[in-house]
């Protein structure tokens, strides 16, 4: 791991990401040298937490121009770590105040949305721009449960514009190496493909069995012989509803896409269950066990989310 | 906890749920006294390793006529413990050789059609099968996995048949309670709906979603992304696909039914998505949490599974 060496770093949004984030540069040994890390919360307050904390050096107030401009001199790097849906009206909210030497990037969970949006606030910038999506998260939230070592061998995807810079791409790989994570490159879309199949429709899955069962009159009956597999199946639907309500509606087009091809496999698992037809079960039954088998023994991802809960 | 006494228990499969019944009795301190342990296997060797460990006292070959005579001589407790294809012939190759003494029962993980086969295997003397259900599993199987606290604090379901005397249906109740189990009493419709929701359909639901993602040209790559979430949805995709087939195809009334309302939900849930209805997104979301984590707090169930994997 080489050093990863920066003047100063923006963050917008210092809880669980952007705080492990500002954490890891500065307490990993050798992870990073030099530059001032400034947070920036929707009030001063709420980034004021961050710097007792020891998190940032800095905090500055979104809504204060002075605040905001000071804060964004200099800078040669800015993380936007909020919820999807604000990443456009804070790059809106940036723009006027970034130097041309900034590096901007995210932590969204989704990005062909991001993209758009941040084509959309900053124009012909939008080449300063460098998406990214760090799939790592805890049970809590916020700065306090910020950790220096939360993207230990965890993934980063980059999702590169046409627009980027080499270079400007290779900072942000950089930036994430420094971390400890493993960094892969792939378009939005893609992205987006990916995660609708791995982690975005089983939570919408999973939330679905557990209102399936509220919605039957034996509701409570049911849920008092649920087990094991009830547990395990549905623990992601202990996620946060507001955070997956956005990440259904900012991926939306790859996620139904996922939805249709999985309700077309339990179409033809239902078919074979009125049909009797026992091979074709097993058949189905034993390739996914073994498909599963595989992935645990590759490794699996051993902990972490595709996104904070 | 009362003392169990029985005469003579006459356990067909001694595998990890009836030998863990066996070690129960047997090593519980004061579950029970008195009575010989008699383990019958498909063949003798099947069943002798059960008496190697000392979980039965004596063993029987289900193929021969003599040493089942011998083994069903004097029983009062009869517990089949095969899966539940095999229930059937089971009974049918037990029915000559049972005494009017013996109260017959079964551990399988459903109920209907175990029901109707004992009704046909049986006929009239049908008022001595007791159906029964102990929720409880490990990973491994086979007697080498039989252990005497296997079902502390466990359900047991014992759904009871018009035809049944009250005071076989205690002792049935009894034999469980020994164990260290909570026994409940529902119908075996009931009890088959109740499992179709919480069991059969998620496993179903997750072995599904591993079959979609094998189906993408691009599956290497998701599932070198599939993270935290995946790994708990799909972990009971790792389950015997010889047992879950034979369990859809059981229960495949109730599943069916299950399934099509937990497809309506998933189709009330698409339909939110393409209409960018963050609201009910958010609504479905936040009740399904509130639920889980209501379920979770009032103790879940701690582990255990709806059936032995």
């Amino acid at each position: 791991m080489t050093t990863f060496t920066f003047d100063k770093l923006v963050i917008f949004g210092v809880g669980l990401i952007g705080g492990s984030l500002a954490r890891a540069l500065r307490e990993r040994s050798g992870a990073a040298s030099g530059g001032r890390i400034v947070g920036v919360g929707r009030s001063r307050a709420s980034a004021e937490r961050a710097r007792e904390l020891g998190v940032v050096d800095d905090v500055a107030a979104l809504d204060r121009d002075d605040e905001l401009r000071a804060a964004l001199d200099g800078a040669d790097l800015v993380l936007i770590a909020a919820p999807v849906a604000q990443t456009g009206p804070l790059l809106e909210r940036i723009a006027p105040f970034l130097s041309d030497a900034a590096i901007v990037t995210d932590a969204g969970s989704t990005k062909s949305d991001v993209v758009a949006a941040a084509r959309a606030a900053l124009g012909d910038r939008i080449a300063r721009f460098v998406p990214a999506h760090p799939i790592a998260g805890r049970e809590s939230s916020g700065v306090e449960a910020a950790l220096p070592d939360l993207y230990v061998g965890r993934n980063v995807v980059v999702c590169p514009l046409p627009e980027n810079r080499p270079q400007d791409i290779a900072r942000i790989d950089a930036l994430w190496r420094a971390t400890g994570a493993q960094v892969s490159t792939m378009s939005h879309e893609q992205h987006d493909r990916v995660f609708a199949s791995v982690s975005h429709l089983p939570h919408l899955l999973s939330f679905a069995l557990v209102e399936r069962i509220l919605g039957a009159p034996d509701a409570a009956l049911k849920f008092s012989f649920a087990a094991g597999g009830f547990r395990d199946f549905t623990r992601i639907a202990a996620s946060n509803p507001e955070m997956w309500r956005d990440v259904c509606l900012a991926n939306r087009e790859a996620l139904v896409d996922e939805l249709d091809g999985y309700t077309a496999v339990l179409a033809r698992l239902r078919a074979a269950i009125v049909a009797g037809d026992g091979a074709e079960l097993e058949a189905v039954f034993a390739r996914s066990r073994e498909a599963r088998s595989q992935w645990q023994e590759r490794g699996g991802r051993a902990s972490g989310d595709t996104a904070p809960k």
